[in-house]
């Protein structure tokens, strides 16, 4: 098929089915924690999901390849993002399995209908200190700041999107989990399960993974750290096996 | 000097100082928990604490041993507990240091009096099952079922006890870890600093570490895990360091 690639555009291989995406070289580029949640969600069989915030579709075409959901949606409110995520879709030939909204996460149960979703993901904005940004309508800003909306947002959404005992997958940054805790608690989505990860295994967390149930009650599961590196520059087996190599 | 051991008691060796504790063969004796909560709570030169539920008396022990703080307190509410406690504080030589007050941590603050302490430690009862015990008056089960006090009773009095700034370290179990944050939030105590403890690498947490301040700002710190076993029946390096082998 015929790639329509921008300038500035690059096309990588995700070493999953095959299958490849579009990202631009100036813009916000899919990182670990992307692939990560991936790897710690999961979509049953005959279930439908949503990403909201889905940036360059990495979420859905990485959920597609790994699980057997009947369809997955990606909700990106920048055009230009949206535009090539579709491209991306396109390209592995998924337009039947994945389809990329242009739209507000803030508007996202209106758009979709409420409990219209088995599954919710979301690797959102991480930043809540978006008020000195000097170009906050800049892409990486959006998708890095909480500039266009705020971790509650994205909670309050996820809840109305879910059907009871659905289930929301984020990644988010450990030091706001009191607060990401707190959102969860404040719109009835129960932590059920969570995964800290810590780059080196006597660092600190850097990433946390968390899996939340709509009307769950209350009883988590702290799964095994995940390990980025096992020396400076190495990673260790289990980064090597999430990223499918 | 004399020590004066009842029937079914034994000493052990603490490994720190030369410290030493009487604990009952048949009783409820000390556990990691409370070695691992004793390496993770820190008392500064002048400062104060109470150890809520102190059992054998094991934290204040502990806490004495590796830190400069003026005086610690022990609080039980079981006398038979209190009097052995009492007698290791006088093995070792520490009335002027360590007290073991006779009492119950629901009235705490009233025992003791607001804002009167820098540092709160607890190990409390981490099993909410406690309507199908069979012997609920059983020493091991008040110890280890929330027979005479709740996880709210235990923040609450921490929070009344620490003055503003002060800190309170708890261990705890993992699958009750939303419970806990939301129970601190309740009396203003921000979590501040976790520490997860998976007894391999490869397995869910058992333990979690927690400190939280009086009246913090939100921002948490999820410091590296504690691994306990490098294989089975072997300690990590970790685990060595902190029972002081």
């Amino acid at each position: 098929m015929t790639i329509d690639l921008k300038e500035n555009e690059r096309i990588d291989d995700l070493q999953r089915n095959g299958y490849k995406i579009i990202q631009n070289r100036d813009g916000f580029c899919f990182g670990m924690d992307a692939v990560l949640l991936s790897g710690f969600a999961l979509v049953k069989p005959g279930e439908k999901a949503v990403d909201l915030g889905t940036g360059t579709g990495i979420i859905p075409l990485l959920l597609e390849a790994k699980n057997q959901g009947i369809h997955y949606t990606g909700l990106e409110i920048q055009e230009a993002m949206a535009e090539m995520a579709r491209r991306s879709v396109a390209l592995n030939h998924l337009e039947e399995k994945i389809t990329i909204v242009t739209g507000d996460i803030k508007e996202a149960s209106r758009l979709f209908g409420a409990a219209s979703f088995d599954v919710v993901t979301s690797n959102p904005p991480y930043m809540n200190d978006s008020h000195g940004l000097k170009n906050p309508d800049l892409p990486k800003a959006i998708a890095r700041h909480e500039v266009l909306c705020s971790l509650s947002d994205v909670t309050r959404e996820a809840a109305r999107l879910l059907r009871p005992g659905g289930r929301f997958y984020m990644v988010h940054r450990p030091h706001r989990l009191v607060e990401i805790i707190t959102a969860l608690k404040d719109c009835r989505l129960e932590p059920k399960r969570m995964k800290m990860v810590h780059p080196f295994a006597d660092k600190e967390a850097n990433m946390v993974l968390i899996e939340a149930v709509r009307g769950g009650r209350s009883m988590i599961k702290v799964e095994a750290p995940v390990i980025v590196y096992k020396e400076p520059g190495v990673y260790t087996d289990e980064i090597y096996t999430i990223y499918g190599y």
